[in-house]
């Protein structure tokens, strides 16, 4: 793929060029809201977002606070990570020398490792000493492992001494964590000495953090913004609901599913018929706590999530780490009409603090509009993010300019990337409440969702 | 010139390798120590540094706070411009929406136009609208300049209102100069409403500014970073001396500048023994006050000072904007033996807030390299500057990698910056005195100078 060329959108792309148009017509708008909203909340570290572009729509519909894929993006792309990286670590420790980084503990996946190395290669040019330490048990001495090209990582077992972690040898003054916390909240980072800087918090983790929270914060922001542009929130936005007490293999909690679904595809078709969109609607329905594109399906009829068989019901029960489903999401379905030759593609944008440092089209041939593309036999396609997704060319005709189109995804990631902030105030626990000690049912929830 | 190649450097570039690998072995502790001097010194908004690498010394010999060659950096350069650029506006105004530029008054140069326009292009992307003022008097009306490749650039008359500085219809909350005010301060600029922020201050033009007064904070800085990282504090640091009181035309002064003269080279030629350098010392004279390559002479011998012709001593006594040369600064020459081709090269290290966002170098096909290239007949060669400055490769062999070359280089250049914040901090006017009545000797060589 050419650096310039822009993937193929559908026949459906007329209105999101309109709102191309609305967007970079109101880019010092935009930007001026941006700056603001960035002095109230404090953007989180890092996070990457999978948007959906339906032509008609165009709306996040994941955001992942522990981005894996650095190592998808294109070399190009470093020197603004790092300086963002240096913003962000200004932002948290300032006077920091040390970063002892947290990866995932499923260490054999070599494209995520090679995701590890580029993150220490980022946080190592603001000049920080940074090393890797693993939270897995079985790790108990340095390893180190090589990866295609060279180049090798060493992880190492990490300690804990009084109050503060690290390795040995090694105090650092900021823990990143490159692990969502699917498997729970690990006891060694419990009640760290806050002169430690643990990035994100505890409560960004997948043992507490949830969906809806963060799609419900996102209604509030996308509300917002909409109404900055004179645009139609929906434009920006997925419907979605929640069902807390599912249990699929015991075939509880069936008929909340079978209920929002119902009522989701209901008022998706009235929003298709008031905007006159030929589409099918469905729903996705997912894990509320959970990431790696496991247990999710693509729901096109209430039908369709009751009495579902054995395999369909293991494959929802669990997700990564053995993370038991009980708590679901339906969100609506926005399918993708981006395609790069004939595969359909999704667009994924990483931002270091408050700023887009790069993305690139996660691709999969074989599958459908209306699926979820984050599978096996996925591929990953650099976007031309530095050629350069802050430089719109605001003269160049709509659809016409990549640039354009990667300036609108980095505006409405940004968008998710504050719903996040949003969701990370509202959802810490209070200073002394010890979110170890807590039943999942008191962590999170506590906010109301969208009808 | 290849992204990755870097200018050939001549026989001389031994002790230089070894330096840059000690920088690069001490990058966190560099890089930690830059952020704990910018906690407490805030940087210029932008700059540039002129250096000069001999191989045996590498050093900043001109500090620009109005840089003007932005449509020089390569296209690449610009996303991290933006990303810079939206810190420094933040920093100084994080509310702005308006920024007025207040370009040189001699609108007829069409590559310094260009420069303006890059600057337009780059404050627009974080979201400002930007609009462009002149402060000449003959400017009466909005004027669009075409430039080539089918841009265009307006610009328009300044207008004062109250205590505000504005255009017509435009009440900015920024106004950044990129006029040096060599032709003194203009009384359009004086007193400003305090939250209107001018950026740079008054005192940053070379109505006031003394470039011995940033090689005196310079000496400061280059004294702590070379115990820092355990180096010889020379060989990042020109000698220097100053003469208050010269008058070409009259020949006034010339004692002190032979005496200076004879002192320096003296100085270098000991220095240059002490380290088994085989090179004749040569100084630099120049105005302590000026820009723009003019007023400069290469000088070997006292003698050469003494008993000017007509045509060096018109040469000497008048810079840009007829601006009268009384006060001079006499630098340590560091010859340049970085060639592109067979010409001569020096690098220009382009920064916005903090960060190094760009390059090139400045190259003269018939100028040596004991003199100055800022002079009609040079030309510009992007440093590969993205590929990356902030992203050294600490494992390439010394002097085998443009990346490494380009960090160090913006190490040195850092340097410059910082001692720019405090060259700005130490000759900040008290807060009642208004700049406009002080005469020059009150304004400028307050500060003690080094032998």
């Amino acid at each position: 793929m050419n650096q310039n060329s822009v993937p193929e959108l559908g026949s459906a792309a007329g209105p999101i060029l309109e709102f191309e148009r609305r967007i970079l017509d109101q880019m010092p708008t935009i930007e001026h809201w941006f700056r603001q909203q960035w002095q109230e909340h404090t953007p989180p570290f890092y996070g990457s977002v999978d948007l959906r572009n339906a032509g008609f729509k165009l709306a996040p519909v994941d955001m992942n606070l522990f981005p894996g894929g650095f190592n998808n993006l294109s070399e190009d792309a470093l020197p603004c990570a790092v300086q963002a990286a240096q913003v962000a670590i200004e932002r948290s420790c300032p006077d920091a020398r040390k970063l002892l980084l947290i990866p995932e503990s499923h260490t054999r996946n070599v494209f995520y490792l090679q995701n590890v190395a580029r993150l220490t290669q980022l946080l190592a040019s603001p000049g920080l000493e940074v090393r890797v330490g693993s939270l897995s048990p079985e790790l108990t001495k340095p390893t180190s492992i090589s990866l295609p090209g060279g180049d090798s990582l060493t992880v190492e077992p990490i300690q804990r001494r009084g109050d503060r972690v690290g390795l040995d040898g090694f105090d650092p003054c900021i823990v990143l964590l490159n692990n969502d916390l699917s498997a729970g909240l690990p006891p060694v980072l419990h009640g760290l000495d806050p002169d430690q800087t643990l990035l994100p918090p505890l409560h960004a983790g997948w043992a507490v953090r949830r969906k809806s929270n963060h799609f419900h914060c996102y209604d509030e922001v996308a509300a917002d913004f909409a109404a900055l542009i004179g645009a139609d929130p929906w434009t920006i936005n997925p419907l979605f609901a929640r069902c807390g007490k599912v249990d699929f293999r015991e075939k509880h909690g069936e008929q909340c599913l079978a209920f929002n679904v119902e009522s989701l595809l209901r008022q998706i078709g009235e929003r298709y018929r008031e905007r006159n969109i030929k589409e099918k609607p469905f729903v996705i329905v997912k894990a509320d706590a959970g990431t790696y594109g496991m247990g999710i399906m693509t729901v096109r009829d209430p039908s369709e999530v009751v009495g579902l068989n054995r395999k369909q019901r293991n494959k929802m029960a669990v997700v990564k780490d053995g993370m038991e489903v009980t708590e679901v999401i339906i969100q609506e379905g926005v399918p993708t009409y981006e395609t790069i030759g004939a595969a359909v593609a999704e667009p994924v944008v990483y931002m270091i603090d408050r700023y887009v440092v790069g993305g690139f089209y996660r691709v999969h041939r074989d599958r459908g509009i209306d699926e979820n593309l984050n599978a096996p036999g996925m591929e990953f396609v650099p976007l031309a993010f530095t050629n350069p997704c802050n430089v719109p060319d605001t003269r160049a005709e709509p659809g016409a300019s990549a640039r354009n189109r990667f300036y609108v995804y980095g505006v409405i990631a940004r968008l998710a990337l504050l719903a996040a902030a949003l969701e990370l105030e509202r959802t810490a626990p209070a200073p002394q409440a010890d979110l170890a000690v807590l039943p999942p049912a008191a962590r999170a929830g506590t906010m109301a969702v969208n009808p």
